[in-house]
């Protein structure tokens, strides 16, 4: 039987440091972050995303702000939008909240901004400086898992580290970083075959594929640390019963808002792993604080503190 | 026993057909495209290098200037005079020959030079896209080895596909564009354990870390498809021979020059293998043609042909 690996310990850690150094710059040098979001049309999890990150950034002391555009923006004129935030001298980071609607090339957004604003790290250059093992932004998520292993002293050199998925906020960015720091890394997709046995080849294990306990105990060697960073929702009450059994929080959320959230690992997985990040309270939490320390970052990057 | 997969047929196809389309643009627009390498100090295998550019670029009708800077060359003056190329509108193409002396930081100094004009694909910029997967200049040694794959229908897709070496000019990208082709990749260095038996996992293996014969049969799964990258150099004759028995070639070698050039795969891998690429004679060859095709290529994208 493994352990829960959490996340809040160490996500509520490094958003005090934060705060500490926000509040210190604020009166040494009367400046504090700025970070802008931005938001096109009305998808409804990106406002809750966003919500979530402009209550961190007031708890922390960092100025926040959201633009929210129409759906129907022309791309020049949202682009001329960024333009004039990256012109801002009190803008330290940049947040073009994804998905945007499917009329818009993200990339041809998001490689509209600074690198150096570009808090979230997608931006080419970023991604670039991180294969390169250079300074630079690096993406939220796969710097929360890191941190994580290595606030717990999960060593991560010689390991072998199979990472499922292979999109660029996770998978990817995840698989250099794992290499630079020393780990055997593989990375699969939809188009791996003998998907359970390649994943129990796996000192540590990170699935982000976003499909709901689909990696059950035989994806998984015993005594390995498992990362969930999927996020799905499920509504069935009796399958949540058969998940979690009588968990109240589980059942508080069935009947306040009708599901529950719920990651890509099976909580099965618990008695074989030697860790297992919970989800919610897992890798989620120290997305959002690393977001915090990426536009602290910026903002003593552009000003040589 | 598996056959050589050789780079000659391809390379010289590539080659033939970046001649015509040269030949055709000084037809219809009275231009070709302009390449620039850059020596800094007198680092002979670097000579060597950029003459082999060099002669592939007379031969192709590609304009071609070598510029070779003394060792003690400041750095602004370096970047300053790498401005002068970027914004020279006959130069599509800025090579600079790698390992620079120690006192240059080769990062800053690739970073100085746009993106576009980085025919070498190892600008962040270029590399931030080729994770993204999304158009840009790649690496020249990596691209050649996906071109080798697929002219001689190799499917990667699906296919189990083991680097051994991380560096950017071939392992990381590498392990970017396989996992683009759908592969399913493990990147592995020095830190591995269990090299021989990770290895052995491989459908394709790819060895990148030049110490000649190193790889050998135990590395290598029955069937497997190995492509060699590592170059070294062998002059004791009995080894030589025990390697590579009377071969007419090597022994040429070692009266004229010294030494014979090597891989990092043992022969006596062919015996296992599907296929292997030669040294000399693999992908070495199609290095020159990516590079030629790339400084095509970047003539074309800054003109919209």
């Amino acid at each position: 039987m493994g352990s829960w690996l959490e996340g809040k310990t160490l996500a509520n850690k490094i958003k005090e440091e934060v705060k500490d150094e926000v509040a210190s710059y604020l009166k040494t040098i009367g400046q504090v972050p700025g970070l802008v979001g931005i938001r096109v049309g009305e998808d409804r999890a990106s406002k809750v995303y966003l919500r979530t990150k402009e209550r961190a950034c007031e708890k922390l002391g960092i100025h926040s702000e959201i633009l929210n555009f129409p759906e129907d923006i022309s791309v020049s004129l949202l682009k001329s939008k960024i333009e004039q935030l990256s012109s801002r001298e009190d803008v330290d980071g940049i947040l073009i909240q994804l998905p945007l609607p499917s009329s818009f090339d993200s990339h041809e957004i998001i490689t509209s901004m600074p690198p150096e604003k570009d808090v979230d790290g997608f931006h080419p250059f970023n991604l670039g400086n991180l294969l390169l093992k250079k300074d630079g932004v690096k993406p939220c998520t796969p710097l929360g898992i890191i941190e994580l292993l290595k606030f717990r002293d999960i060593s991560i050199e010689g390991k072998r580290v199979v990472i499922i998925g292979r999109s660029i906020m996770v998978g990817k960015p995840l698989a250099a970083m794992m290499t630079n720091e020393n780990g055997t890394v593989t990375t699969c997709h939809t188009r791996t075959k003998n998907l359970p046995q390649v994943a129990s080849e796996a000192d540590i294990l990170v699935a982000a594929i976003g499909r709901g306990t689909f990696i059950t105990p035989e994806f998984v060697k015993p005594g390995a640390v498992v990362i969930d960073v999927g996020i799905d929702s499920l509504s069935d009450k009796s399958k949540v019963e058969e998940l979690f059994g009588k968990d109240k929080k589980r059942q508080e959320d069935l009947e306040k808002k009708g599901y529950t959230i719920i990651g890509d690992v099976h909580p099965q997985v618990i008695e074989k792993a030697e860790y297992l990040t919970p989800v919610p309270g897992g890798v989620g939490l120290l997305t959002v604080a690393m977001l915090m320390k990426n536009t602290l970052e910026a903002f003593k990057r552009r000003r040589d503190l």
